[in-house]
């Protein structure tokens, strides 16, 4: 069966399944491993610390086109989405390696440029970039490795309970509104634009936030990477549970309101928001809006394992409202960027 | 200036310049920090270890092409050149990251082949694949991320002495002569060819052979992956030496010298040996034949920096041989892999 037929989820299944099968508990590495595969980053036990490692990688005509975003976005947005995963950990990233596979046609100046960007947004985390790799190839491609850690509890996708309220920091959409942008077919002041752009393009790892929510107690978290739904129904799965979202409820910019009547399908699937999803009780998100300085807002709620679908949506009386996109597929006829870790 | 003009080399300079200028040293992972870009792998001190990562990467095209090498050869191989950047720190691997970027075209049991035969070699090193990440994209493109430790201390490019021996392990130029190989221009039998295809796609990472050199007291080593000359200059670069290699005294493997006229240019500047080119006094690379069972050969000494080259060559009565080539150059019109680790 090709890769499109299969689709990105059962291929992630796949890999999933032969590196469980060779797990061997007879080997230190599996013996301290805590998460492998099927989370944001894979976690494991060090002497006094609790290590994390996560990947991400970009590839030109899938993620970017390097006639819509600057060298400095580029580079800035490859280094923010691992940085993003080990947020959603709640971890302290701690250095990155960086491997570029570049055309050889391409200006020297440019990628000067990626990195420089790359060791700014670095710099912001007390990230050191320590290595990585060059190669030629026929189209750029980015893969950014970020080791961490943390110093006390971490958050994770299978620790949600059934009655958790379902959370999200920032706003939704508003990466996906620059693409649908991109098309033209909206009017927008150049203002509103530089929002957009930065939003898709110059995300801000929630970092700060992630570590503050294991402080308040947190424990279940994931950045909505794929979009809204499909990264419920990952922490869904993990927990085997299953999650509604009022519809209404959902935080989306004024400005992506106003200019893009499908507003609320770019928060259900755009992806690449970057912001942080998390469940608690009611308490606990009460008491997380004190310490973060972000927008923090209740979606929905985590419940027991009874509809067929794991994420369904509500309208404000309560009724279900049919949906059937998810969010991106790399592999099927939608595109997305599947993590193992 | 384009990056074939400038050339591999320049660039990775031209990044390592800029990441050093980023260099925060009242971040503690700066701090921890003991080795950045411009070894095998990056190295840090954690509490009571020194740890250590190292990232390499693969692209169709450019490193293999799917017409001659086998689903398991090509994970065998990605896995197996980010060990031996491990192997040449004398480190332990622990953990390892795959990133796939694939072509949706591609058979789903290919991958599947791929993902085994990685999870088989990681496991002969007791390393745990524990995440990585999937993307669709136009050609193959396969990042692996290796994360490890040393109990005590390890080998660097930086420490080598004016007067030290150099010694390489195992043979050289065989993984070189598979690839003139393809080229039809040489009758083999099918033996020889399983000798050559084998060194050039399951090559295995001198894993305990590094570890081993670490417990006899040597501290100077690189992995062969460039070339013999152009990996003996990294180390000379870093230790700001010169070396000479004595032309007859390199290891090489009977077959090749049988079947390729050429075989002294196969040796030297063919790469992706994946041996270790290691360097000391006289005694203590004698005392490591006795603990490695692998061919360990003398072939050179570390000298001041007298000469304008690096590195040159010596026929049997030491007299210096002219020689240009180098090894493998990325970005300009030869072609290799450069390592930032």
């Amino acid at each position: 069966m090709k890769l499109q037929e299969l689709g990105e989820f059962k291929l992630t299944k796949l890999i999933s399944e032969i590196i469980d099968k060779s797990r061997c508990l007879d080997h230190a590495s599996w013996q301290d491993l805590s998460i492998g595969p099927g989370d944001d980053a894979a976690v494991w036990q060090s002497s006094n610390h609790t290590q994390m490692a996560t990947t991400d990688t970009m590839v030109q005509g899938v993620h970017f086109d390097l006639d819509t975003v600057t060298w400095e976005e580029l580079g800035w947005k490859a280094l923010a989405v691992s940085l993003s995963d080990i947020a959603a950990m709640g971890g302290i990233p701690q250095y990155a390696l960086v491997s570029l596979s570049l055309p050889v046609e391409l200006e020297a100046e440019s990628i000067s440029r990626l990195i420089k960007s790359m060791t700014c947004l670095a710099g912001k985390f007390e990230t050191a970039i320590v290595g990585g790799n060059l190669t030629s190839a026929p189209n750029v491609v980015i893969t950014t490795t970020i080791i961490g850690y943390s110093r006390s509890e971490i958050l994770k996708r299978s620790t949600a309970c059934a009655g958790d309220h379902i959370a999200v920091t920032g706003y939704l959409g508003t990466s996906a509104a620059w693409l649908k942008n991109l098309l033209g077919k909206t009017t927008l002041d150049a203002r509103s634009q530089e929002i957009l752009r930065r939003a898709h393009l110059q995300p801000t790892p929630r970092i700060k936030e992630g570590q503050a929510l294991v402080q308040q107690g947190i424990r279940t978290a994931i950045d909505i990477s794929d979009g809204l739904i499909a990264d419920l129904k990952h922490i869904c799965e993990s927990s085997k549970l299953n999650a509604w979202i009022g519809l209404e409820q959902i935080p989306v910019h004024p400005l992506v309101k106003l200019n893009f009547p499908d507003y609320q399908e770019l928060a259900l699937c755009g992806g690449e928001d970057y912001e942080l999803l998390f469940t608690a009780n009611k308490n606990a998100i009460d008491m997380t809006r004190q310490v973060l300085s972000c927008p923090v807002t209740v979606i929905g709620e985590i419940t027991e394992q009874a509809q067929p679908e794991h994420v369904v949506l509500r309208d404000k009386k309560g009724n279900i409202i049919p949906h059937k996109k998810e969010g991106w597929n790399h592999f099927g006829n939608e595109f997305s960027r599947a993590k193992l870790t």
